[in-house]
């Protein structure tokens, strides 16, 4: 370790000449890092999409410890530009179609950057009476372009709150569920308390129950089936709820999907709600992705029924332009974020929230500092408007069904649920095979499982080639491609080319 | 609401034209933001440091909906001069001393804007190698620079990871305990088990219990004295230990803080780990503030004992320069977090994660998405370098000992506790009331109620000129200013300035 002597090697920048936030040297760095990221975007293309690097690629290209002494910016980009960007899986690539989009733009950018330039800490409203203001102005203004019903606005004495990810959104509405059963039937009943969802709702559900507390076996991940295109039946839910009241348990929490991950499927809101109100459960919606798109008329119905439920989120960050981190949660009745999530040390006590007149954010969420996420939010709703808002998803609605339609003229190809939002899920179909090698294993029948592999394979070649990056989901047992429509720089030609590529290395595969 | 034929207005902008990532209105917008960042810290010092805004302010400034249309980037910064700085309270200015200080630099805001523009989502390996990888290095450097023990780091079996706050941080580890604990003592004893902390410890961990369904009345907040300087003592541990164990409940977490927020007391970490030990407990240590200064080798004994501990934390956008969110955490056995934080939906296999070679930090933490924090870390420690971090922290515990020095030549004012790092608690006495309006009252005796009523008068008033913000703590029932020095901007004229200020203040309390 370093002696407290080798410090003296910093001497000529005595203690005093330390200046991290010079204003003129924020002012060159700060140009510097713009043209870097202007020229990424630029050539972000031409990049291959799935980084082809090996485990531990970077330990073997950079010093064993901290440099001692000051690096010049100059240096220290060289290095992103030779050591990090090769190790990038590029998300605002055109050619990346998997998951779902993560979106940037430069409006989301530059609210971040002011967010992060400011570096307030808006725990209460004393910290920084702007932070928590524009917030619940910005949540009520995409409430209403979102039409939610009233009740889930501040206008309508509901609210909103920007979280970082759905899992911090549906584990601060979990506890609060929890916490106000437990009020009525004892807190020793924990152990008897069931979530509901179904077997295609996104994992971050059950790990938010686990971390709850809810015991593991009470999680319950409702089967479904293509006959309801994976959407939970409200049937299959209340036969499971009546099981479970026979058997003693308490109904706590339903997690309703709409647009989920595997297959962008649909919950049907209305009967679910219905079902989960008998038995006076807390409905969360999560709309993750699919949410943003009910800002257009066309798609709003998706989400008909919301009213029955007790809260609401979409991820800003994957459709809705803002970059990551910006989750969006609506709550009815936010006391019961607050009776669960507050805290009231001496330290934080001010005038303004001793008279209730303010709202202070720490009690609405897990953690207590929180950044000024609603700038970014502001800007996207500012810079671009609601009518190109619309606009840039229903352009990649279009995207997804002109690819659609071309998997469709290829018959070796299926469509493998009927498309929602922007996202296709295809696949080869087994008949294709019986044409190929898999004809060659003298097999009368070429099974499923066969299929599965040359999907499996079809998809690492594919992604393999740097050009385009899809993954993949198993819907009962069947392993399909993922198409995933949305990124901010995604072009017509961007769709025509990927398809292009699955047909090249479907050729080689079924070929050979 | 808008009807679909609104959307006409926008068709100048057909669907095709929108470019919210068009690298070259990127880079002229992105330059208009640095300047007006660079315009910001040159000229923050003048704002006033606390907002003066009156609830609901910027409701009456905003229109009430979204617009339909977009707004140019030059509207959007004069409406965010005008309306958003007024209802900033500036944690960036030289003159805040409020809190503890969340550190802004040049580097970790080029990092954190680099990040945010990559915008990749590395929610394990293979969604961005470099976002993981670079985070295992930095974690390892800056666990070297702290002189953790080899345990700690991933190059001796343990790890880091970059979370957003303590509050994430200790979740994590109460969860991974509980669980831990539970595998041994049957899911069914969750009720039993019991959390520890010192009535000094920061209200996160209790709410971390809480989320985490720890029962409300088994969270113990042993109480301190001054006679420990409000460190929480092993022997008060041991004995509400005992009280417990023997009315049936489990032992199962205790959290030692080195740096409290009241104070900034220590929790002495050896002899606490080693009645912990003794139940075999999980022992967290919480540095969220002064673990940043333990890279000086003059601090590090601080943390001596922490090898007795499971996990550590700081928060480097405290005191280290990373801005907001930035929190560090490192624990001996991944396995634990990962057992209890692990998911593995399908959409997300990959053959590297299969292939157990790599780290998926989604199974380290609560959310599944995580931005590309590791970047700020590494600018920092690279572009400041370990010799010019150290000096940037000791002269802020120089300025702290200049204050110190200050208070105590003025008989009218106290330190309350013995300063430890960079803070400094301290209070009129109420021997200096005697003389004044509390004398008018013809009480004998002015007991410390009343101090505490013309501090936090003092406090009020010093807050609502504008010149400095600081903020109070309770302890013991005795109310104290608390002047945390750890501005980036901050320097000794500064410091100076303020004594000035509370001195002038007092003399206009203590007068009439």
């Amino acid at each position: 370790m370093d002696s407290l002597n080798s410090d003296n090697v910093a001497s000529h920048t005595s203690s005093s000449n330390i200046s991290p936030l010079d204003p003129e040297e924020f002012r060159r760095q700060g140009h510097m890092i713009i043209d870097f990221l202007a020229d990424y975007y630029r050539d972000v293309e031409k990049y291959p999409v799935l980084s082809q690097v090996e485990p531990g690629y970077l330990q073997k290209r950079l010093p064993k410890s901290t440099p001692h002494n000051p690096e010049p910016i100059e240096t220290i980009l060289q290095d992103v530009q030779e050591h990090i960007v090769p190790g990038l899986t590029h998300w605002q690539s055109p050619n990346f179609f998997a998951y779902f989009p993560n979106t940037s733009s430069i409006a989301g950018f530059l609210g971040e950057m002011l967010g992060t330039g400011f570096n307030v800490v808006g725990f209460n409203w004393i910290a920084s009476p702007a932070a928590t203001e524009l917030e619940t102005i910005v949540m009520d203004w995409l409430g209403e372009m979102l039409e939610l019903p009233k009740s889930f606005l501040f206008s309508g004495n509901g609210g909103g709150v920007l979280q970082g990810t759905t899992c911090e959104a549906v584990l601060c509405t979990i506890v609060s569920a929890r916490d106000q059963m437990l009020s009525q039937i004892g807190k020793e009943n924990l152990i008897k308390l069931v979530v509901y969802a179904s077997d295609q709702t996104h994992s971050a559900i059950q790990k938010a129950a686990q971390i709850a507390g809810i015991h593991p076996m009470n999680f319950r991940a409702i089967k479904t089936s293509k006959s309801t295109s994976y959407a939970l039946s409200p049937d299959s839910l209340r036969a499971q709820i009546c099981e479970d009241v026979e058997a003693g348990l308490v109904p706590l929490f339903l997690c309703a999907t709409v647009g989920t991950t595997s297959t962008a499927a649909i919950d049907p809101l209305e009967s679910l709600c219905a079902v989960a109100k008998d038995y006076g459960m807390w409905v969360h919606v999560d709309a993750a992705y699919a949410g943003s798109a009910c800002i257009c008329p066309e798609f709003r119905h998706f989400i008909d029924g919301v009213e029955g439920a007790n809260s609401f989120s979409l991820n800003a960050h994957k459709w809705f332009l803002t970059s990551l981190d910006c989750c969006c949660l609506w709550v009815k009745d936010p006391s019961a974020l607050i009776k669960s999530l507050s805290t009231n040390p001496e330290f934080l006590r001010n005038k303004a929230s001793d008279s209730k007149q303010v709202v202070d954010y720490k009690d609405w969420q897990i953690t207590l500092s929180r950044r000024f996420r609603s700038l970014k939010l502001w800007f996207v709703l500012r810079s671009y408007g609601v009518a190109n808002l619309r606009s840039f998803m229903r352009n990649h609605v279009k995207m997804a069904n002109l690819f659609e339609g071309l998997v469709a003229m290829d018959k070796r190809f299926e469509i493998v649920v009927p498309t929602n939002f922007a996202m296709v899920c295809f696949r080869i179909l087994p008949s294709a095979l019986s044409e190929t090698e898999y004809k060659n294993r003298k097999l009368d029948i070429v099974s499923e499982e066969l299929a599965n592999e040359a999907n499996r394979k079809l998809l690492e070649s594919i992604n393999m080639s740097g050009c385009v990056f899809m993954t993949h989901a198993v819907v009962e047992g069947v392993y399909v491609i993922r198409f995933a429509v949305g990124a901010t720089l995604v072009e017509e030609r961007h769709v025509i080319t990927a398809w292009k590529v699955v047909q090249d290395h479907a050729n080689v595969i079924l070929s050979t």
